[in-house]
């Protein structure tokens, strides 16, 4: 089925596919060989998918879209303090190929004009000027996402003919700009890299990787390292379309860079990446179907910088506590009783989508304005797919105040997922105070360790219980307890042990905890167990297996050593006939206790929904 | 408790107190009397929280800080097409004073200049200059929430020394720029409005409303229209800081403005308002800790407009089906029987966030990939904050193409939200193709919907059936359910009818519906019902008071006309003596029920977790 969004690039294509206007680059003749019809469009989104239409796969050479790729690669190998030494980052107000060089220091003024690009080409890692070649190859090829290569005939042209670009070079070489001996060398690795091949999908791609904080969403790899693709998009903001800056983010919003060779690329943070291809030039240098393609994508898809529609509120999915949503631990009635009163007190914070300062703060807002009310905090990471430093700085300031006070913070579902784990705890560090961090594998982990701290600040839990406290026998009057006695006996079973099997046939029992702890599991396609119940003394298991079932449907393990009292579910079937009044009260206990977790579970959903 | 960026601005502020570098404005003798030690910073949130330090409430005047809001007032007034014959939008690389005319068409280079800002004033709303400057003041009062006065002392001095801004006015006058008689009249208003006093809070305010999309987050008042708060915070980021724009978006990254009288303000779309107060400038006429503020904000926060964080996968929480959360409708084996191989064929698409063009791409995209595996979509909107008109769009397209294929798309939690829903039909009504739009105000409704519909497909739903298909009842002999109906009778109720009330006591029935509908209700603290349940013939409700509730907990209320078979729960108790074996399998039966829903449940649980 057509998406939505390639319907519309085709209806787009169609639209500005009658705009004729422009001309063919001429300065070296190859270029003025390219089909003036030759028109394509390309959008990538943040996790790769690729929507295109008309020529997406017409090869053309990319020119001065390799100049903010190749700035980005001299900021990464040589640090932006050294970079802004040798040239600056402000709009020319000139044509591209303008020397522009500051008066005093000789600095071009910016790296999307040629004197700032040869510059910028110059400055890439590398001992000999083939090396640094070998650099800008890898370096576009990792933005890319495939191998790279030249149009030779075009390299030759642009080389034979770039006599204005040998005189830029050789004045950066007179300001000791270039360090090379001979400045040519770089030079001839700058008409290379303009000599490129590219599609406008490889443009929108490489765009994307911008987009995505320097990844390259299909290959995963990293073209860049995070920090460096916000200088990178100023620069092409306020530089990228010559002499035009102002109205192009005004007019379009979005850092782009265009070449003569009838490419565009523009660059959506975090969200697209897009390119385009029409070799009819304007004026100025730059594609006129690209700029109005652009100009539609940001009017019709509200594509802008500075139209960003987040709302920091949305990092907090939500906020409930452990009196709606309980651990899945039974507890007998006298620590029920313990943390009931209090179960409101341990509150759960849902956290969602990449988290920065502006979320952090409303977060950590809301947890200091709920501190009076709280014992313990579980954050639920979950959903939460990054973190800034600063907002890790955020959390760790204010789980140290909270732990000041006595209120512990918790950290759940960060299972397998060491990048957000490692921010929080450089968050933590960067605070003075407790530097304890207590992390969770699911939330009901998580809330059991809150309400054991609840029930554990009233004095010792008791460890060991008579089965007459399981929910299944509680009520009975002495008589039926002693009928129950009678008919019941003692197992015990050691930390580890299996107790009951899943899908298991035959097996009668019914269980009541004396002492010790048991897990009810679930197994897993994949051969693992998902914990689905945790209970202690006091609670009863297996006793569905009254209601008519044959196989086990979970199985349960012994925690630590276990006592427990056993009775046969046939034994108790044959109660209609001897004993109906015993039977009925089993089963009234065992249909009041499931009706007891359903109403729990029902408060779960509604706290959940 | 202190939160912990009020901590990090106390800490930033006594940082930066240190740098006394930097000279007072002494221009006209008003400005050279500020204190050289006065500062304060204010970080205003997108919902209105105000994080200070320092000289918070000191006011000063706002100078050109002003242009960008008559500007935007001018934008607001006479349209975007209109003002830009007036006043351009490209970096004027030369100082705030300069006169910077267009050589062709005398038009300003851009607002933040003072030719560009005097032409901006004269083009604000108003018949006479007078009601010009009501309408600057209203504008102004709007952005910072409360009535704005000017300093007279700085106006009159200002109006006194300022021939050159006189000569400027007369130039525009020249080139048909100012259309006034007398240019003398708007350019007294631009003095008044470089007047205007505000604090640094003030200026928090005005920032965090162009970050709000216009409107004040602590009024709630639209201050300008959404569509041009971009246009604004672009000529910002390129021109606001004078002959530094460049450099500025390069190391801080966030449209801002500064003024000679100290203040600097910085907005981040989406997320934050700046406000800063120091009245010590560099050469350039920006405060020089003002800067120095930004950049330390820009850097420890992560506070940049290229380097946005957000993810669109982020808008898609999650997608489940009705075989995991399946509707509270009851429905008798056999319609169960139609409903369950087809469940997982009715999905839930969880939104969340404010939906924008890439967000919603993601959704639709994941809407069509589960196309071929669909009957029926629920899109959840409860967490949805706001939807841009291209993502309207791109849901309108992808209704109708699923539509066209018989895959429903329903609504579901849009109840009070009139301008989410009405921007889901403007995007349904732009494209072809049907134009159903079902809401429902909750998911349950919504889903209930789709199993109708599941169920229609293969033909009518029986509207009747007797008690002995309810789960209460189910597999009873053919002996017991002689017995059942040997102690039961027939009520019948209308449409509208209270069969239940919650809290009642004493009333002993237990039902089974023989036809028609009935609603369980819970009622709220605000005298409305939650609707908890929905049963159809097969059914049985109010069987919990067997286990020894004496008040209902829930009401039950007939959707249509009703026919019931009715048990009292006192005879079922006497069973015990004279007929235990039906009790008992009455006892497992319930037991069975609310097992099986339990069971439900927790999936329903694991599905929304």
């Amino acid at each position: 089925m057509p998406s939505p969004i390639a319907d519309y690039l085709s209806r787009l294509h169609a639209d500005l596919s009658s705009l004729d206007a422009g001309a063919l680059a001429d300065y070296i003749p190859e270029l003025a060989k390219a089909e003036r019809s030759d028109f394509g469009i390309c959008i990538v989104t943040l996790d790769g998918i690729a929507y295109s239409a008309g020529d997406a796969d017409k090869r053309f050479t990319i020119q001065s879209i390799s100049k903010p790729f190749v700035y980005a690669a001299a900021l990464a190998d040589r640090g932006q303090a050294f970079v802004s030494g040798k040239v600056g980052v402000e709009p020319s107000g000139d044509a591209f190929n303008s020397i522009s060089l500051d008066p005093k220091t000789g600095a071009p003024k910016n790296p999307m004009i040629n004197a700032g690009a040869i510059a910028s080409t110059s400055l890439v890692r590398g001992d000999t000027a083939d090396s640094q070649w070998q650099r800008i190859r890898a370096a576009m090829a990792a933005f890319i996402g495939r191998e790279v290569e030249i149009e030779e005939s075009i390299y030759r042209s642009e080389s034979e003919t770039g006599h204005r670009n040998r005189a830029i070079a050789w004045m950066l070489k007179n300001f000791g700009i270039i360090d090379h001996d001979d400045p040519m060398a770089p030079l001839e690795n700058y008409f290379r890299q303009c000599s490129i091949l590219v599609d406008c999908r490889d443009l929108a791609m490489m765009a994307v990787t911008l987009a995505n904080r320097g990844v390259n969403p299909v290959t995963g790899q990293r073209a860049l390292p995070a920090e460096l693709t916000a200088p990178v998009l100023s620069v092409m903001a306020t530089c990228g379309m010559y002499d035009y800056a102002g109205s192009w983010l005004y007019e379009v919003g979005m850092p782009a860079k265009s070449g003569v060779g009838g490419g565009i690329i523009a660059v959506l943070p975090g969200r697209f990446g897009i390119g385009i291809y029409s070799p009819l030039l304007d004026a100025k240098g730059n594609s006129v179907r690209g700029i109005e393609v652009c100009k539609r994508l940001s009017q019709d898809l509200q594509l802008n910088v500075f139209s960003h529609s987040s709302q920091p509120s949305m990092a907090l999915s939500r906020v409930y506590t452990a009196a709606e949503v309980p651990s899945k631990r039974h507890y007998p009635a006298a620590l029920r009783a313990r943390i009931d009163p209090r179960a409101s007190r341990i509150k759960y914070y849902t956290l969602h989508g990449p988290l920065a300062a502006d979320g952090a703060e409303f977060i950590t807002r809301r947890m200091l304005a709920l501190a009076d009310d709280s014992d313990c905090c579980i954050l639920d990471l979950h959903q939460v797919t990054q973190i800034t430093d600063s907002a890790a700085r955020l959390f760790g300031h204010t789980h140290a105040q909270l732990a000041a006070r006595g209120i512990a913070v918790v950290y759940s579902r960060l299972h397998g997922r060491e990048s957000l784990r490692a921010a929080l705890r450089r968050g933590m560090r960067a605070v003075d105070g407790p530097h304890g961090f207590l992390s969770f594998e699911d939330n009901d982990l998580a809330v059991q360790w809150c309400e054991r701290r609840l029930i554990e600040a009233d004095g010792d839990v008791g460890a060991e219980m008579s089965f007459a406290e399981a929910p299944l026998f509680r009520g009975l009057s002495a008589a039926l307890l002693a009928q129950v006695e009678a008919m019941s006996w003692t197992e015990h079973f050691a930390k580890g042990d299996l107790i009951l099997t899943a899908g298991q046939q035959n097996d009668r029992r019914i269980f009541a905890i004396e002492s010790g702890f048991v897990s009810i599991l679930l197994p897993l396609m994949n051969g693992d167990h998902h914990r689905i119940e945790s209970m202690g003394p006091g609670s009863n298991f297996g006793e569905l297996i009254l209601l008519g079932a044959t196989a086990r449907s979970a199985s349960a393990s012994a925690d630590s050593d276990v006592r427990l009292r056993v009775l046969d579910a046939d034994d108790v079937h044959r109660l209609s006939a001897t004993h109906p009044e015993l039977k009925i009260a089993l089963l009234e206990n065992l249909a009041r206790d499931v009706t007891y977790k359903l109403r729990r579970t029902n408060q779960s959903i509604t706290a959940l929904g």
